[in-house]
């Protein structure tokens, strides 16, 4: 950990962190940043995923499937409360599938999707305990009302 | 806090207390089951709403909407960690909202949710730090799915 980082500052590097894990498709890096026990996983749309084994797979599966990912991260919001910490982002998400012709790059799908992820500290610094991504399906029309930026 | 009872036990009571305030439309207790600071709250398909302020309104804007809401939990899965504890289930609901005739009630729809709560611990008992509903809309099994969520 850096020298005089805040918490905040550091869970929100472990949120970077993982969220890179993803866009380079570095499945080892991903499987370290998940806490060993107690873990849950929701991506856009699915059910639940419980446990390492079952929340590993589902990484294992969708990087497969993902040619090219990539994630810009908006509206981050960190909140420390002692060894826990809830982080909540939007993920402006563009990612491409494999093509039908070997060596080509798929179509590229843009994704609105947000996340809350919750953090534990550890020895070994911040470790994920719980992602859930969801899809944006719906506008808020009033949320144009001032509101203090964090 | 009933005597004897084990961490999860009383977060599982909270979990449900939340739920229940949704079904009575029980704006106070609700209120009451949020904690003071640093809250967030995605219902499903909606952005992040973070703040007592802006995820209150919200509630408030829902009962309006409902004049009928049960939620039918299943696989309700509690992780405590200190003084966090992590709750994921399934939120099996039916609503209905105001009919067109006075005294009618809407048609009821059936609706598939996932949820990820988050409590702390407080001197009055766990109270929500996060609240994450997402709907589900992918089948875990549905390999010849082309747009599987990344």
């Amino acid at each position: 950990m850096s020298p005089g980082a805040s918490d905040a500052e550091e869970v929100e590097k472990a949120n970077t962190a993982f969220y890179e894990a993803m866009e380079r498709g570095d499945f080892d890096r991903l499987s370290e940043l998940w806490l060993d026990e107690g873990i849950s996983c929701v991506h856009p749309g699915w059910p639940v995923l419980s446990g390492r084994g079952e929340v590993l797979r589902s990484y294992a599966l969708i990087m497969a499937n993902t040619e090219y990912i990539q994630f810009f991260l908006t509206d981050v919001k960190v909140s420390v409360a002692g060894d826990t910490a809830l982080v909540t982002c939007t993920e402006n998400i563009l990612s491409g599938g494999p093509a039908e012709e070997a060596g080509e790059l798929g179509p590229l799908v843009g994704q609105l999707v947000v996340a809350t992820n919750v953090f534990r500290r550890t020895p070994d610094g911040w470790r994920v305990w719980s992602h859930h991504g969801s899809p944006v399906l719906a506008e808020t029309d009033s949320d144009e009302d001032e509101d203090t930026p964090a």
